[in-house]
């Protein structure tokens, strides 16, 4: 590896969602043998090998971890339903501090099955967000929110744009609650710039993968490896620094396509994609 | 058909793409025999049977034109391209005008082949729509601006949000340039009920459609009939009537299963659908 394109992975980490057949173990040594700093980490595989032992994985290999997905999925109207969701997240908040990194992403949930009442599935997400956040204060950990893209708003995350999540991280510190920045959920928004400036000092994290047309028939798997879509990646990374994020650039991709490959390829492709089409040239 | 159910459907209009295997001469008999006083028109269609034979089919048959569909796709960037574009939409606002509909539902078309330049495309749209006004303005045309989902935007319609079209529609008088409100593209809209509100005098068209979970494999034929899905649709039909808009009710429906089925019946069902989640009950 050359200095320069050493140099140019400074902040480039792999979400293991990208590399998603790989053990925890398999892709912290795929990090590694791609020279990469930083790895996203999700809590399943976490689970599956326990929690100290990716702990020792990542510390071994000396990589950071830049954040664990994901807490969130606080909209269940049930007292019951809402308590475990309470737990679980403080769960998610104690691992995430083990793991040594402070950003815990927040995909906040859906509407409740059956129900219609989008600005009340809204509510109960501030009213989550509002009782973890001492407990995530206490060990340091910053809620992530992530906004998602409009085509999850029914099933997966009713927070849909970065000016709503904003409004809801502002009720708290700055380093208690976040937002994500991730291109594929953002890009189309016409408040996309806006909305960033007005986001400095809140970025947790930035997450790119791209939007691809024709848009793939699973909606959960429909995200593109960067370079292959519509979206403007150098414009959205100078907009996030420009907001004084200089954090770790995670690339999260969610396809089918992408998971049935070679991994290390997939890992060797999204590198160079990265340097091509997010870094300046 | 009794007084009460006909009195309930004094605003239901078919848009004909519900239907979609209907000649225009078959969906205006379809519209007479369920009760229906008015029925949106697609331009492809009328042009199967000529103009002028279209204006004698809904005349003969008493129905009102509530919207025809579409002009747009503003945004291709070369100067051929614009031109062919502006000529089309010239010949769209001359075809409502000659079918007797003032509202001429405007898609304004998504990226360019190979951009990534969104706020360019978005440019585009905001100088068609300038260039297109005083023809339409002429002919007692309304531009119908429809914000898409963003789904959509990259390769259907760049115009995203009621706020971001309202942005343009607000450059022009209320009666040049209104706005649509199509329940499948804004329902997600945290900002949907201020920018309806914001929209008074300024409805063209209110369209009916709900979205369905798991969405359809294809992104375009993903609309679901109205009470099958996630939105509530009386609490935006009443927004839209506090907001002035008191004109038809037009149900816009892409989808495989419902074109599979048979036309009639859709109607039958589409039509109680409307008695039973979007009027009140």
């Amino acid at each position: 590896m050359t200095g320069g394109r050493g140099s140019g992975l400074a902040r480039l980490s792999l979400n293991q969602k990208t590399t998603n057949r790989w053990s925890v173990a398999e892709a912290v040594q795929g990090c590694v043998r791609a020279g990469l700093p930083a790895i996203g980490l999700w809590r399943e595989p976490v689970h599956e090998i326990g929690v100290l032992a990716a702990v020792q994985l990542v510390t071994d290999a000396g990589l950071r971890v830049s954040s664990l997905c994901r807490g969130g999925f606080l909209t269940d109207p049930t007292a019951t339903g809402r308590q475990a969701a309470l737990d679980d997240n403080r769960r998610a908040i104690d691992e995430a501090a083990a793991l040594g990194t402070d950003c815990l992403v927040m995909v906040v949930g859906g509407l409740p099955t059956g129900s219609r009442d989008l600005p009340g599935a809204r509510h109960s997400v501030v009213d989550g967000i509002a009782a973890l956040v001492p407990y995530a204060r206490e060990r340091r950990v910053r809620l992530a929110l992530e906004p998602m893209h409009p085509i999850f708003c029914a099933d997966r995350g009713v927070l849909s744009t970065l000016s709503q999540a904003l409004d809801i991280a502002e009720c708290f510190a700055a380093d208690e609650v976040g937002v994500v920045v991730d291109t594929f959920h953002v890009w189309w928004d016409p408040e996309v710039m806006t909305q960033i400036a007005r986001a400095t000092g809140r970025i947790a994290s930035f997450q790119v993968c791209d939007w691809i047309t024709p848009l793939p028939p699973d909606a959960l798997l429909s995200r593109g490896i960067m370079g292959d879509g519509h979206i403007d990646f150098r414009g959205l990374r100078r907009a996030v620094e420009a907001a004084n994020y200089l954090g770790d650039v995670e690339v999260e991709i969610f396809n089918a396509d992408v998971w049935d490959a070679d991994p290390d390829e997939v890992v060797a492709t999204v590198t160079q994609r990265y340097l091509d089409v997010v870094l300046d040239g």
